[in-house]
């Protein structure tokens, strides 16, 4: 998917929600562990709910991983899922990968070319040759790690080098990189304030956002100051809407959290 | 298994050697392809071959993943063969993840319990909560990326902050984190000179060294600088290795590679 049709999807859909699928067998409804694959059929519902109110599903890797084989194949199907039944929806392998040039490759032809996936997270501390592999794939985005919404953030990612932060000296070096034009960045909502420093680094960039809802972050703050002509913000919400009910209404619920989501997106959007 | 007896089992092998196991279905033998595994069967005949001249196997994940669900497989096979056959080698899942902290606790979870590796490689980013629950994990040990062998190692790790360079500060503040006892670090032995630097740091911790052989790091160079009372480290080679032939012989050359490094790795302890 182009950057451009991602934009449409926005606008059609006047919403630039994400949908975090990490799913967890301990909190799942107890219903699903009798199916023959828990964490597709969970997937499956909460996507076939949310489809029409978001513009992207990410599903987080580690939570397949944890799984074996078995979440490993409940990912290939989640993906095929979305794929087949609604091709418009952008999906962004929540993978935080990056190695040396040849094993970075595997990387990207694992999430790219055997799972499809439109796009993979990557994280920046092995430098350009460790990402540039990703940036490779035509048609492909590679969402790199600038600041994030955990507390960890602070223990590197704001240290002052060159007499600015860290993750700004990454978002500016990057852009130095081969088909950087296929970078967009994770940005934690956490740090609201922050987005207005780094839109006069990368303007016209999408970042994926994360950390609205469970980790505290405001969709108004992030919006106020991150939004730019395009949108460019994806805003993912994960356990706020995937566990919003156990029971089994689960899907139901999850539906009117995006929703909610959704509706204040459209009034913001309105206003661009 | 405990640092202690890794320690014994270098003693006892005369041996650091650490064998990197990425498989790439276009490198290996080709009569191997009419197998119902060949990665498997690929990375049986090198662990037969090799076992007791080395103390440690280091699967590179991406290279498994990069064939889905057929990779996964391959993996859980070669751990498993690896612990059933060779329990007394320490076992390494190469996989530089990192991520906030309920998401590290899955990957934490998948490759430490799920997979029964000894070990994983984690990327230091996101920081402490990013990194903490792996080394969580009691007997179990947690090789957090510092300053790595490849080209982009200069593009952030060694710029400055609080004067030093940023690989330090990285190991020096990974030291105040809980269970920290159970971190190792990546060094790259493409910079053999920075291990006197960092030993100051971190006198007593094993490092992982990347970058002997096909990366051009002499292992001589890395030991004068980088061995401690207790070895303290595990020098890598994948492709010097596993690639030396690509006939039949495969197993044998892979053999013979291995014990030059093994013979070259006895002389060095002996002097220590």
């Amino acid at each position: 998917m182009t950057t451009q049709q991602l934009i449409e999807q926005i606008r059609i859909k006047k919403s630039f929600l994400c949908v975090g699928l990490d799913v967890d067998l301990n909190k799942i409804p107890q219903h699903l562990l009798a199916t023959e694959d828990p964490i597709f059929e969970f997937n499956k519902a909460i996507i076939d709910a949310t489809h029409d109110l978001c513009v992207a599903y990410k599903p987080n890797i580690a939570f397949f991983e944890a799984y074996g084989i078995k979440g490993w194949q409940a990912l290939q199907k989640t993906i095929n899922y979305i794929n087949q039944n609604y091709p418009e929806l952008f999906t962004i392998a929540d993978a935080k990968r990056g190695d040396i040039g040849n094993t970075s490759s595997m990387y990207a032809k694992a999430f790219f070319e055997d799972l499809e996936f439109d796009s993979v997270t990557v994280a920046p501390y092995m430098g350009k040759d460790s990402v540039e592999p990703f940036l490779a794939f035509e048609g492909k985005h590679t969402i790199m790690l600038a600041l994030t919404s955990n507390e960890g953030a602070f223990d590197f990612q704001t240290l002052m080098v060159n007499g600015k932060e860290l993750y700004k000296q990454v978002i500016e070096t990057s852009k130095t990189w081969k088909k950087s034009e296929n970078l967009m960045y994770v940005v934690g909502a956490t740090k609201a304030e922050y987005f207005t420093e780094i839109r006069k680094i990368v303007p016209y960039s999408f970042f994926l956002v994360p950390g609205v809802g469970a980790q505290g972050g405001s969709l108004q703050e992030v919006c106020k100051y991150g939004l730019n002509k395009n949108v460019g913000l994806l805003i993912n919400s994960s356990r706020g809407i995937i566990y919003a009910s156990i029971q089994e209404d689960f899907a139901q619920k999850a539906r009117e959290e995006a929703f909610k989501l959704q509706q204040e997106m459209g009034q913001i959007l309105e206003t661009l």
